[in-house]
């Protein structure tokens, strides 16, 4: 029995990757584009896969590292192979996502060109295929390592492989992405006037290749850890059997239903991605019905699937409704972050209409909105977490966030969907596909923006929820007494304390990194437009591979820094005493989960409070409230793409790295 | 015995009330200036007095309510009587030094006109009376109130009192003050480029009123209720006996050893006070160290007079070493502002140079500047926790907060000294003292300028650590045991969340206040600057009291939602669930330590980036580098005198609550 439930988890993994393999081929048939498209779109390719490559080195180093570190603790052998296949399964997803995102953009922009419906189902299914991959390389790989052997302590040693390589694409790729945007704007939009995309810019290259870099490996590399760790919680908690309101769970059944309830999620994503039809309507609104009929759909269609799975698997329900409030609570995050920065809504035309009043009061404004959007995320986490123990008592924490990831697939592809489309509106501009094109580019970027803040805020969601679930089952396994682990105990508040600290230095260090990075590129970018004659008059080419060199360099170079942080700190707090490092990662799950939210919220509304002015609101382009509005959208891009996101891997990784190292602390 | 301790620590009191008379008289002597001096500051004067005026309406209400309140709850209804008496000590001390404030600041500037070390003097002396009038009517106060009623329980009252007059002060003067200096900078600055303090701005006296309101006053109740708060916690846990390491220390002795502590304070301060006598240098550095003096000279005899009286009163020095923990750390996070503020060091500096690349990077490079002051900070505070428990056990918390705050007369007299000497100079501007005399006042102001952000600091670590100590007297009292504590438990980590929430929420609400206000403030004086004829050529009076007025009322106006937020939430929360209050208070004390540091140093650091280009420095004034380093510190605005501030009054007002309403919970 036990064994045929592997089974089917397996096999639902690799039906999530034969069916990426049949979207790959079908985006590879499109017709890629004119000669000079095609070009953009390969140097935009080559970027990213420099990176990816210069990535592998550090990584590598680090990999084996960790591996001889745990193969030299008491933590079982196999955890260092697990490891290993850990890593190796999240690098191939992210090298798989980004190489056919590389891959899409111009496909999508030439096929916007035909029909505007043509280039949402490109940029969708390219995001298809990422998520496809990553849900389907997860199972495999989890089925694999516990197949061969059954112990939580070494599928644990599964997850970290696929922090660490969480950590790299998050943090590195984030450093990377915004010093090319940031230095991009700032010398090209604010000192040249020069429009954005604009193929004279010699950073225009590298802040596309940044889009992939950042919003396609590092958000896929992010959601594969909060899959893989959801699930490994649950089998940690599970392992030994658990007791729901009187009804006992034999271990076998409670490691087996996370797992099944992942592979119903493959299938329910599946029947989704094919409810993505956009019709004839070319209007935002439509094109947005037609993603979200995906989403939705995927959602419901998994309640049903898990009902029936629960009410057959299980002789109680109480972890199916943990499932549904997880599920329940992605959902509501996802809405509040649409509503906090699109400015169809109050707070971020708030935001727009204080840029009238210059930058200070647009940033103002835009930290304040994102304060206070935190309102909505946390008291859902607090209910998810509050009824989940309620229904299914400590296994319910995971299995909320297996139930709030269980549709990954489906909503990694809409997220997803967000920066290739990106890619395709810039390389619509660079490309010269005139403005028709351009304008059906954009629309479908508009909406790709709103599906990215929606993903961030499922991604901030599904991290706090599993490293909660992580963190469970690190006081679980750490077996100290709960009364060494009250608020009131100075170890523990010692421990909350560096544990919340930890979060701000964190920030701190990816925040002044693409500072850094981005008056690097703004040096270089100046020395170019100085000393290449002819290139502001579109005469001759910049050297776009210089700028990609120094992203490249400053996102390897900064991101070793807080990556060691992150995995240095727990583990000698842990050494020094096992209270603390609980109220550490406490600490930081709450003020993590808190800033995290706050900066993307905030860079997001700033973002669209720029476009909504840029779409001829209180003065439109070239207004005084039109330059407010640009410098906070500037100051944004590290807030929301670098620091907020790299914090749930910081959050996650902690606590994942707590777990694994318990027989040490032991 | 106790009688006579308690004798000693009223005859302290009243030392240092007579020492404030003394003071005051010296003052009022002092030669107040030309006539056009004296009027300005008289409109000063009276705007500062209005505004209180003002809020003592909504006040008394709130009181009453929450005397009935108190009144009908299990609480001893005697707590009511201590609660009045606790905000009526809390007004008069903000009221006196207010007053004295607003009558010293034309005297410092005329007195810098005689001789630099005049106005140092004469700004010294008037944050002293402010220093020493806290002290006194705290210790009378406290006193009179355990003299009657001898029960903890009501005792707390006093202290709530005291939270309350706080939040009205540092809440409402914080969005005062901000919504003017923005609203002029905005328009005078940034607009109409007329410098600083210039007489032509309409808002340039609300600006100068809210220096007393927001930097005086709101300070001055601050502290005065950190200072009630850690002696009171002290009370609560020490009430019944404690045991040090075996040895035991009976209840009568452990209630009066703070109040003794508190009581060799004043004499410490009294003495520190004398020590500051500027001498004949007239360079920064100079007039630096005659403060410097005072501070670290009280300090040290303190730690004299403290192991001089645990030797003899108590059988171990326990508690002693605790207290100096505590006067450790508030001397390292006042340092720690320092470095991070000062545009001597590097932090600054950095700031400065990334306001080259214009505002989005000053903004990005502050921020992040920022957020990595919270280090050593947040570590000092974890080593006075561990330390002090170490040492003297649950005792230990509070008698380091105690330590921390003993000197509080000498302290609050150097933080006070900032605002004094911003009105000089801003009064030498507008009365057309002169340049040497502006000159002279604006290096005063500098040196204060330092104060301030050293005592900003100060504030936040007292705040912290005194409501450490109220949430563990809290824990000690509401009796539940250590287990149901436990990070694990849904409940408690709910409650960490919610209380982590809180702080986020509370700064967003005042922070969107003050830039809604600044906006009236903008719209005003654009108003008058089109209305009135002549009034930019210098020949019309501005009218200064309409935009005094849109201060007051905006202050008022917007405090009371935070404000309510603050005091209804524990309620509700402590009647749902004692356990989740319990962690609700130990999120927000960590996340608003960490963030009311963050918001503090990143104004302040930008507002002396600032300073330093305007010193000549990349550029200096008129430059590209200036103009983004101007909106910076505009930003910084509300980060460092409204959000911050109001996050030391939100922690301890919630945890003193907590603890006075535990007889309505249990």
């Amino acid at each position: 029995m036990f064994e045929l439930g592997l089974g089917i988890v397996a096999l639902a993994g690799l039906l999530a990757l034969a069916f990426a393999a049949v979207l790959t081929a079908w985006i590879l048939k499109q017709p890629k584009g004119s000669k000079k498209v095609s070009k953009l779109s390969d140097i935009i390719h080559e970027g990213a896969m420099t990176f990816l490559n210069s990535e592998y080195k550090p990584l590598i180093v680090f990999v084996a590292i960790m591996a001889i570190v745990i193969y030299l603790t008491p933590i079982p052998n196999a955890a260092a192979l697990a490891f290993i296949g850990g890593a190796f399964c999240s690098a191939l997803a992210g090298n798989i996502g980004m190489r056919i995102a590389t891959r899409s953009n111009a496909r999508a922009a030439t096929g916007a060109k035909k029909e505007i419906g043509r280039g949402l189902k490109i940029g969708f299914s390219s995001g298809a295929v990422m998520g496809m991959t990553v849900v389907g390389l997860a199972l495999i790989g989890l089925t694999i390592v516990y197949n061969f052997f059954p112990d939580p302590e070494i599928i644990i040693g599964f997850g970290f492989g696929a922090s660490s390589i969480a950590l790299f694409a998050r943090v590195g790729g984030g450093i990377y992405t915004k010093s090319a945007d940031m230095g991009a704007d700032l010398v090209g939009k604010v000192e040249e006037k020069i429009p954005e995309d604009d193929p004279r810019n010699p950073a225009v290259i590298a802040d596309n290749v940044g889009d992939n870099v950042g919003d396609v490996a590092g958000m896929g590399a992010d959601l594969f850890e909060s899959y893989v760790g959801s699930i490994i919680s649950a089998i940690a908690i599970g392992f030994g059997g658990v007791t729901i309101a009187g009804t006992s769970i034999p271990g076998e059944d409670a490691i087996l239903y996370p797992l099944l309830l992942a592979a119903f999620g493959v299938f329910a994503s599946m029947i989704g991605a094919a409810l993505v039809r956009p019709g004839k309507g070319s209007d935002i609104g439509s094109l947005h019905n037609a993603l979200n009929k995906g989403v939705f759909g995927s959602a419901i269609l998994m309640i049903i699937f898990a009902y029936f799975l629960t009410n057959h698997f299980l002789d109680t329900l109480g972890p199916f409704y943990a499932m549904v409030t997880g599920l329940g609570a992605g959902i509501a995050i996802g809405l509040t972050s649409e509503y906090f920065t699109e400015s169809r809504f109050r707070p971020t035309r708030s935001i727009a209409e204080a840029s009238q009043t210059g930058p200070a009061t647009n940033i103002v404004s835009g930290f304040s909105v994102g304060l206070g959007s935190t309102l909505i995320p946390v008291v859902s986490v607090c209910i998810a977490i509050g009824l989940s123990w309620y229904f299914a008592g400590l296994y319910g924490i995971p299995i909320a966030a297996v139930g709030m990831l269980s549709t990954l697939g489906m909503t990694l592809a809409t997220d997803t969907y967000g920066p290739v489309n990106d890619n395709a509106a810039g390389i619509a501009e660079m490309g010269g596909m005139g403005s028709e094109v351009r304008t059906r580019t954009e629309k479908l970027d508009a909406v790709g923006n709103t599906t990215a803040a929606i993903g961030k805020g499922f991604a901030i969601g599904a991290a706090a929820l599993t490293a909660i679930a992580l963190f469970s089952a690190y006081i679980d396994k750490v077996g100290i007494e709960a009364q060494q682990l009250s608020i009131n105990e100075p170890m523990v508040m010692i421990g909350l304390f560096i544990g919340g600290l930890l979060t701000f230095v964190f920030s701190a260090l990816t925040m002044s990194s693409v500072g850094r990075g981005a008056s690097s590129m703004v040096k270089e970018v100046r020395r170019q437009f100085k000393e290449i004659p002819g290139i502001l008059e579109g005469e001759a080419e910049p050297e776009y591979r210089r700028c990609v060199r120094i992203s490249t360099r400053t996102g390897l170079k900064n991101m070793l820094l807080p990556g060691s942080l992150a995995v240095v700190v727990p583990i000698l707090v842990g050494l020094w005493s096992v209270q603390v490092l609980g109220g550490l990662l406490a600490g930081a799950i709450i003020t993590g989960l808190l800033l995290a939210i706050t900066l993307a919220n905030t860079g997001a509304a700033w973002d669209n409070a720029k476009k909504y002015i840029e779409e001829g609101s209180l003065g439109g382009k070239g207004s005084e409230a039109h330059a407010a509005s640009v410098i906070g959208d500037t100051v944004g891009d590290p807030f929301k793409d670098t620091s907020g996101p790299s914090l749930n891997i910081l959050i996650k990784l902690m606590a994942m790295i707590s777990l694994l190292f318990v027989p040490l602390f032991a």
